[in-house]
This record gives structure tokens, sequence and C-alpha cells, in this order.
């Protein structure tokens, strides 16, 4: 077997053998095949594809480069989620301590990541003495104790991810589904959860913008994790706005932590309601998705979600206090409320145009290990399809100074669109895939 | 303008701008776009091909990567060919003292090269004492003395296609037309030439077996070279079976010489009076076709051809008496003869077998730079549709001892098949393009 041969027979169409990923994997990983061959073998498949038994072959062998977490001590059933991400997302803060309090086991992995913020490690820290460097012992006890626990990634799950991403984000590479799904599920599958629930995001500020896209990724997924034995579940969402209304490290936080204490009935909510109530269904814990939202709801009007979530703080070496008086939580020098220049309809807000003021205000990174600034951001007043009148605040922007406000704020501006007549609304949860 | 986009742009169909070949070929060249950028360009040019246009700014960019060959201080009309490679391809040793002896100066580049036999440069060095280290103004003075001079190329002609050609090699991007076309025609028109003959080989023992795709090739390479303004015409010919009797390096020399003296007729002299006519009416030397022949044959019969060989061996340091007794050329100190094992016609004869056979005889090199021997390799006595007796000779392996002779065989055996009924006859030159 040669590479040679493997990128020819991919070229032409053909399916690879389980042995011949492995061979391609192996290698990779070991530096034996170059990335000059690899960035080709990656162009061949972006326009042959790859069919659902080499995507799986893929992610095996994947899994097979690094180590896998074994999650075999920690009793009860275990779940983990994952989001294709997108602008304002701040999901895992608010669900996850939601699922634990009803006594789902999460015990998690997280990356910090490239974007318009940081990813959810990043956004934890805000928690004054928070850390998420847990090591495999400490990890199974918190596990068990608190029944939530998130570390960061480390280098040994799954690093021919990390080697071909790397590759696949400078050769043009990255947009090819079966590889995306093999990055994701690898990563999932080596976790070591027996639930696993995927937050697929849809529209302008999604990685998929075409809804047909987000629903074929979101059904190559569950296949593939079904295939390999796990009981996934996947939820399409919009993903035209900003999820919420808090875009900013520290600010979503708050809106999570909003949330839990019952106090922001929004889309983040709703999300984290259907979500949630897919992994209580898949876990035979609710019969139906009615009493799965039931028994969700009632973890935040009992307040036992909200404490779930200060244990786990604490339990990481974080301020408890933070997440019941949140001007503990780190909050940016200046506030700026950015009026509209105009009465009417709200017709779209693009998520990535406030994903980059977010960026451009310091709370995002473009380039990997750049230090963020988790006190800035935007709060949104106003979403898609809400009234608004001249000069009314569209939304606050959070600065630590005038200049990166005002940077920011040319930006913002030219991420809305209004109307007259009110847009027709679309529905918000677009579907789920089982 | 960064090479990401311009994989994406070529990845999703589009043409690509000249300044944006400029920048792609200049930055590879210069090592600041890396190879795995590269090679994920080549295979989406493999998926997306190249308009002609394209091809144009891709080899006029590859030109200037390097020197050029300035002739203009050669008298008279200068003609350059290239031949896409095959077996017992000895065109080059015949036909350009044929030109030379007629008036067309000849003052060409040429290589080693990979493949059954060494390239025009190792044949050459049979003449003991040749030498193709022919520096600029050496070079200049034997094309107006002599009017036949051939150097080994530099490193500094067209450096981009070495480099751009080994990363082809390795990353399954080779065989994509445009690609072929530039990798050639920058060579060629860096070569300072009037006029272009480009020898095409078709068939299975060619780099391209469909007729359909050698025309195609022939027809870039004509219109890319005319655009260039150049002079340049295509012959496309037969390479389902062994060009000629002889394969092997010295060998092949014998067989040229043959040619030149008027004591081969056969396919090897029906290519080069026809490649060498063109050349002759597309210097106006000559009204028709059939007038360009008679003068080239003329240059046969008179010997001046034969002695023009003789003056360019001399005038490169060589013996030129082995062009009259080619007893003085290297020969393989054993002979075996390899009897037929059936009677009938030869259906076919698979040129890359003999070319294959021709390797294990020591004649070809399969890795740069590596050793080659001179002296071995086989010559035919029956080429296909010939009628051969059971045990009467096929061919004859000169060889340097009894174990790659064996090897040989048992190769060369495989690459016949034989007919009881005459197989039908196809034609030699398949057509002309201009």
């Amino acid at each position: 077997m040669n590479t040679y041969d493997l990128i020819i027979k991919k070229r032409g169409g053909s399916e690879l053998t389980k042995e011949e990923y492995s061979y391609l994997i192996k290698n990779y990983v070991a530096g034996s095949i170059p990335d000059y061959q690899m960035s080709a073998f990656l162009m061949a498949v972006y326009f042959r594809g790859m069919s659902e038994k080499e995507t799986l072959y893929l992610t095996e062998e994947m899994i097979k480069s690094g180590d896998t977490l074994d999650l075999s001590n920690v009793q009860g059933i275990k779940a983990d989620k994952h989001s294709t991400g997108g602008v304002g997302d701040k999901t895992s803060l608010a669900l996850c301590p939601m699922l634990a309090s009803v006594g789902i086991k999460v015990a998690k992995m997280s990356g910090r990541g490239l974007g318009h913020t940081g990813g959810t490690i990043d956004k934890l820290e805000s928690f004054p003495g928070l850390t998420t460097s847990i090591d495999g012992e400490r990890f199974i006890k918190q596990a068990n104790e608190v029944g939530f626990v998130i570390a960061g990634q480390t280098a040994h799950l799954v690093p021919a991810d990390k080697k071909l991403y790397a590759l696949r984000d400078v050769t043009g590479t990255v947009d090819i589904l079966p590889l995306i799904v093999s990055s994701i599920m690898s990563k999932k599958l080596a976790s070591g959860a027996d639930i696993i629930v995927l937050d697929v995001k849809t529209g302008s500020g999604a990685f998929m913008k075409k809804e047909e896209d987000s629903f074929e990724l979101a059904r190559q997924m569950v296949s593939l994790g079904k295939i390999a034995g796990k009981k996934t579940v996947a939820v399409v969402s919009d993903m035209d706005e900003p999820l919420g209304f808090a875009v900013g490290n520290a600010l979503e936080v708050k809106e999570a932590i909003a949330v839990l204490k019952g106090e922001n009935e929004g889309k983040l909510r709703e999300l984290c309601l259907i979500l949630g109530a897919c992994v209580l269904t898949e876990a035979g814990m609710a019969e139906s998705e009615a009493e799965a939202i039931k028994m969700l709801k009632n973890c935040i009007e009992d307040g036992s979600a909200l404490r779930k979530l200060a244990d786990f703080v604490e339990a990481q070496g974080g301020d408890r206090r933070a997440v019941f008086d949140t001007s503990l939580l780190p909050s940016a020098p200046f506030t700026f409320e950015l009026p509209s220049p105009k009465a009417g309809y709200i017709k779209t807000i693009q998520a990535d145009g406030i994903g980059r003021a977010c960026i451009a205000l310091g709370g995002g990174r473009e380039i990997k290990d750049s230090p963020i600034d988790l006190s800035v951001g935007v709060v949104l007043h106003k979403k898609t399809g809400d009234y608004v009148n001249c000069n009314e605040s569209l939304l606050t922007i959070h600065a630590r100074d005038k200049e990166s406000a005002k940077e920011a704020e040319k930006i913002l501006l030219e991420s809305y669109a209004f109307s007259d007549t009110a847009p027709e609304k679309r529905a918000f949860i677009r579907g789920i895939v089982r």
C-alpha cells in the first residue's frame, strides 16, 4: 500500500477500505506521509466525497490515533454535547448544569478555539479562580460527586484531528462534510459518554449556511454516532442572528446564569430545554419530550440548576458567589448605547457582523493562543422582527476604551437591516434528527 | 491576494487571472507557498481544469521563473523538437542531424530523465568522449559553425517546472492536460527556437494512452506555441509498440545511425521524415511536404546527414569514427535470442513491457541520478503484424549477465500476444496538428 495509489484511488472516485484509512491516518500522524500528499488526498475528497462507511473508517482511525476518555468509573448515564458553533453561543453554560441537576452526568472536554468570542473554557474563566486544568482522577471524582465537570482538551485526544484540521485550514479543505463529521464525531466518541447531543446551527452566522447542509451534517453525525453504539441526537436551530442577547465572554456567562435563575425566557432557554429534553428521553429518564421539558423547567424553578452551576464553579476552584452575584464577574469599564439610525422593524441582524464587532472590542481571537478580554462584548436589546424607534438603543457596547467601541459601532451598524413591515417569522428550532 | 483564496477560487471552478498565476508561481518557487497548498491547488486543477488563457498565464510565469536561452546570435532559422516520450524513441538522434544538414539550426537542451532507457543525453554519451556540458559561448559558436548542438538542461531553465513536477509526481497530479502542456511548452518557449516541432506519442507505451487525449494535448501545445509567437506543429504517431527495433541506449544510437546511412527504412525513418518535413515547410524552405521529404531523403543519400552527426560528435568532444564504425560504441558482453513460443501473427507488442525489460537489463533508471548501462537492451526482429514461426527469434537480448537476461526474458514473453490471423493494420502516423 502506498499513499500515491490511495490519492489516485480517491481521485478516481473509489471507496477506500478500512485498512487504507488506517494506513493513511497512522502514517500521517507518524509523519511518514507528508502534508503535501495528504492535502492532495483531501482535495480529492472534496470532489469525490466519502461514503458513510469511509467516514466511519476514518473516524475510527482518528480515535485510535490518541487516548480515549474512560468514563466507566463515573456512575450513571453520561452525556456529552457538541455545538457546531455560532455567535453568542453560550448553550453549554446553561444546559450542562440543568442536565447535572436532574441526574445526568456531564463530564466534558472543551476547547478555547478561534472565533468571535473565546470557547467554553474561556467563558468559564470569567469565574474568578476557576481552572479547567483538571487531571484524570479529579475529573472522575468531580463527575461522580458534583455530576458536572469540564476540562480543557488534552493534546492526547484525537491528535490526528489536530494535525488534519491545521492542514485543512490552510488548503481549502475545511468545508467537506465527511471530514467535518469525522472531526467532530472522533472527539465526541473518544470522550466516552453514553449519549451525544449535537447542537447544529444553520444560517448566516453558522458554519453551515444552508438549512439542507445543516440537516445533512446532523443526519451523518447521528448515523455515525449510532453505528458506533452511542445514543446520538441532533437539534438544528437558527443562527441567522446571534443566539440570545449577549455576545462576549463574561456577558454570555451572565446570560446563561439569567436562564438558570428563570429570569430569561428567550431563545437560549428554548434551545437548552429542547437539547436537554433530547438527552433525558434518550436516557430513558422521561417518557416524552413534554415530560422532559417539565423536569428541566422544575430544576430552574427550584434553583437546583443554579446551585449545580455554583457547585461546579467551586469544585473547579472558582468563586461560587459569582453565580449568585454576577457583579463579581469581569465587567468592562465603558458602556455605550447604539441608537437605531431609523424607525422600523429589524429585518436582519447579521450574526457574523456582531461577532466581528466583538473581536474588534478584544473579546475574540483570530490567532491561536492570543489573549482575550473576558469583559467586553455587546448585549442586544432588540432581535429580528422587533420594532425599534429612531434613536432607541439597539444594543449596549461593553468596551475597554472609546476607540475599540467606535470601531465596533461601525461594524455593528452595518450588521442591521430594517424594514417598514414586520419580517416573516421563521422557526427557531428547525428540526430534530434522531 | 493569498494562496488560500486562490485554492478556493480554482476549487470553485473559476478562471484565475494572469496576476494570480504570477503570485502562485513566484511565491511557490521562492518557497513562501508551501508544497501542501500547491498540491491542493493542483488537485483542484485536476477536477476543474484550466482554460487556454490560464495555461498561457501559467506557462509564461513558469518561463519567467528562470533564465531563457538567447539564440539571437545564432544565424538562420532555429528549430527545437520535443517528444512526449515512449519506448525505443531515438528520434532526435536521427532527425536533428538531418535538419542541420539541410540548413536548419538545431540548438537544443535535452535531459536524462527517468524511464525505460536514459534520455537523449544518456544515449549521446554512448559516443566515447562526448560531453553535453556545453557552456553558453561554446553553445552559440557550435550552433553557428556545426548547426547542431545539444547541451544538458541547466537548473536555471524553468526552475518552476522542476519544483512543480517533483510535487506532481508524488501527489497524483501528473496526468493533467494543462499542466503537461505548460510543463513542456515552458521549456520549449524558454529555449529560444523559432520553430517547435512536437513529437506526440499515443498508445499503450505512451504517456497518453488514448488517441483523442494525444490529439488534445497536441492541439493545446500548438495553440499555446502560436500564441507565444512560435511556429509550432505537432505530429501524433503510434506508441502501442516500441518505435523502430532497438530499445536500449547504444543500441538506439546504432539504429539512428542506420537511418542516417540509409540502411533502415522503417518507422523511425518515416517519423523523422514527417517531423523534418513539418520543420522545413514551417521554415519556408520547402513549398510542400513532398518537396521537404525529398530534401531530407537527399541528405541521407548523399551522406551529409551522417557527416553532420559526425561533426556534431566531434564538436562535443566525442569520437567521430564511432558514427561510421558503430563497433566503437558500447556493446554488451552477452546476447541471447528469444525464440517465439508459438507460430502465428504478432498481435501486440506491449511497449511498456519491452521498456520494463530494458530496465531489468540495467538500461533504464527508476530513481533519479542512478547509473545506467549504455550497452544493454533488446533489438526486435519482428513487429506487430509480422508472421513468426515457432522458435523463430522474436528479438535479441543484449545483457551484461545471464541473470538479468533471464529476468528480462520473462517480462518480454509476457509482452507479446499472438493471433492466427493477421491483425488489422493501423496507421503509424495518426495525424499532424498545425
